[in-house]
């Protein structure tokens, strides 16, 4: 992301692949050289280096190397192991290891110390909180964690890029987002896996266990069956119910472009946008440049675009974007769509852009190839085809604003998190940025904490 | 418990009540000692006294006493308050202090303070540990916390003494649960409240969402809905499941009664049982007992004996029960039923038997009356009337054995938590007690370590 070349945390490292490698190295001069030689000249980056051990002639290394693939990692080993006095002896994926026994722990507020600690937390102590809240229903949010407790629900039906896995295969991502929302909001948050890709019994299930939890993120649900889930359950619970990949993804979109139209010297109400992706992201993220305010958003799918009377391949969810988008009922092709306008998302196929489209768009674009892992077209060739500012899928995670938005919702007893919270969450996250910067360090705390802060004043107000 | 007498922490203070008064006492030599007095008389017990601060005259003190119950406090107050110079400013109740925002957290086992910490734990570093799950199923239990997640599931219809209070009221018994599984079993146990009393919805629910944990704990659930709920879910999952009121309950009665038959020098396969309940706790002793080996029980309900042929109020699980208990088929109504028996057992309702009944049991009887918060005759009577050893509801917890137990299972891998299983916790569980007691403390975190590893053990083999 250009504008944020001078950001700390973007500078610091990132990999596909991470693998420490234990070394048995001949205990003379020059060879750790060598072999941290064949290590870059294979394409490795050398990150930490142990000595284990000195045994006899040998010293035992673990060096961790950071990698693009996996094809740098067998040609790393066949160069160290043909240097002659040294030996690959094991080798551990750092990421797989992360990821042993999981992520996440639940662990006890309380120390249990003494038989009365005991007797408090648990029986027959444990009688009067569930008595109070019998007469008070109300101190259930004082007296239990439902005041901070978010499931992440998925069915693993849309995971990441790698699609319809199942539910166990998704679990892990499901665990890291519950590790961020820990990290970063001090919020308690669990995995559910609901193994059924049936609609109503997805929504019966969810309301049958809704009780045990503060909010509700859904997670990877397929489109267009998340649409559905999500409207159902948001009107049948009165607690927040948030589907991060289309709104978390929205939100922390809309502060990049907030960020990106200020350092264009552009007015929201007067950019014109092409979007390409009517999928569960593409859908939020039109419908929130739209609530923000933008002048106007035409959005395109693998169809052509979505305009007011199009019948082929549309969805009761596309219907109602023709609604609020594309104010002139624009027909044009996609390659055409691209002339004159101002901003580009995509949240749908890697490649799907040239640089003439890129070209033909206005001054000093705003060019966002979102696509995951590879963008609709690369940063470089959007740079190289005229545009001022862009940003892939790795530039906006949707963990910048997911645990600020619950945080918020949840320090205010919010009963849904509606687009006026979302906006400030957004508004919150592009006015931290540092000057030149399109987001602000989502590893900062504080963002977190201030994001929070206007999402709950914004569902108090 | 009078076998316990001598251990350590039967003689930790324990209260159904504790307060923490903030006094402002006029600061003259012998305030406090009056101030003490008072709360002594009224029957409380004076725990922590902290000096908050000492402003003009006064005094600010926080003096936290043990109460059997708000009667006391009422008495205090006035007594206090009427005291010249000294004045209650603010009373808290610190069980429900305990229990705000609840007692249970959920926490990232990774810190994330690095980009590549982000990448790793979350995208796109996760999609590894997807893949390789897809690739390899069995790998879950390696890559994600499956191999240390138990749910704690209940309808709220039978929570504690209180009954069926419903799901949320019902949250910080699951929580207290929790809070012990992770302080004596590092297990991360997560509550699920499932909001229905239709025993297929309730399986139904949990079968969809099964693939969340490591394993199930029913808890709460009333007979005999949770006897078709644990047979089911048992029966189409292979992951444990154990209904918490029925086998954590059996385990550990089994463990203190095999101490209990060895201090008055009985051999198992001689002793007679009565038992008093065939609810969910009833079921489980009685059918313990018999896979331990014991003599023979007879169990009663409200209607009278259970035997072979009876037909007034039976259902499935008391018919089962009396084609392995009951060898004589005696039909003996309750108050003669004591007459010679070696143990009593009672999981019913306060206040059923008498010091007449207890006195016609075979010499030196064990007298167990479990029944909760008030037992089916208390153990002062019991032992009045002839009890060599007697226990409440209070001496037996579930607690010394559940966590262990699943730590066992989970460890083993096991698919399900069998009779053998509990066997050897019980086994375990009694053989570490201290000289003339019936049960180990269960503070001692070693006591849950050994009672795992001899689940796990029994499991492999």
């Amino acid at each position: 992301m250009d504008g944020m070349k001078g950001t700390s945390w973007q500078q610091r490292y990132s990999a596909n692949e991470i693998f420490t490698l234990r070394c048995r190295i001949l205990d003379k001069p020059g060879m750790l050289a060598k072999v941290s030689e064949l290590i870059g000249t294979a394409g490795g980056n050398i990150g930490d280096i142990k000595l284990v051990c000195v045994e006899d002639d040998y010293q035992i290394r673990d060096i961790t190397v950071y990698l693009k693939d996996k094809g740098q990692l067998d040609r790393i080993e066949k160069s160290v192991n043909a240097l002659e006095g040294v030996e690959i002896i094991k080798k551990v994926n750092e990421i797989l290891e992360i990821h042993r026994k999981g992520v996440i722990d639940v662990v006890s507020r309380v120390p249990i110390k003494t038989l009365t600690d005991l007797r408090m937390v648990y029986t027959p102590g444990v009688a009067q909180s569930c008595e109070e809240i019998v007469k008070n229903p109300q101190s259930a949010k004082e007296l239990t964690t439902l005041c901070n407790t978010v499931a992440i629900i998925t069915n693993g039906t849309a995971v990441l890029g790698l699609g319809d896995i199942g539910v166990v295969p998704s679990l892990p991502v499901m665990e890291g987002k519950a590790a961020i929302f820990a990290e970063f909001a001090n919020i308690s948050a669990i995995p559910i896996l609901v193994d059924t890709k049936d609609t109503k019994k997805f929504i019966d299930t969810v309301m049958t266990i809704a009780p045990s939890f503060g909010a509700i993120q859904l997670e990877d649900v397929a489109a267009p069956q998340c649409f559905e889930i999500e409207e159902a359950l948001r009107e049948k619970l009165n607690i927040p119910v948030f589907h991060d990949d289309q709104h978390g993804t929205a939100t922390v979109v809309l502060a990049a472009l907030i960020n990106a139209m200020k350092q264009t010297g552009r007015n929201p109400q007067d950019c014109k946008v092409i979007m390409l992706g009517a999928g569960a992201a593409g859908i939020a993220i039109s419908k929130i440049l739209v609530e923000y305010g933008i002048g106007d958003v035409v959005v395109y799918d693998s169809t052509g675009p979505i305009y007011r009377g199009r019948t082929e391949k549309m969805n009761p969810y596309k219907q109602q974007l023709a609604e609020i988008t594309n104010k002139q009922n624009q027909q044009t092709p996609f390659a055409q769509g691209f002339e004159g306008k101002d901003i580009f998302v995509g949240v749908a196929r890697p490649n799907m852009v040239t640089k003439e489209m890129v070209a033909s768009m206005a001054k000093d674009s705003i060019v966002f190839p979102l696509s995951n892992p590879v963008g609709e077209i690369t940063k470089e060739d959007a740079a190289e085809a005229g545009a001022a500012i862009t940003a892939d899928g790795r530039d906006c995670n949707n963990a910048l604003v997911y645990p600020g938005i619950f945080r918020g919702a949840l320090d205010a007893n919010a009963p849904q998190i509606t687009p006026k919270m979302q906006l400030a969450a957004a508004k919150t996250a592009a006015s931290l940025a540092a000057e030149g910067d399109l987001l602000p360090d989502m590893l900062d705390r504080d963002v977190h904490k201030k994001i929070a802060q206007a999402v709950a004043e914004s569902a108090k107000n």
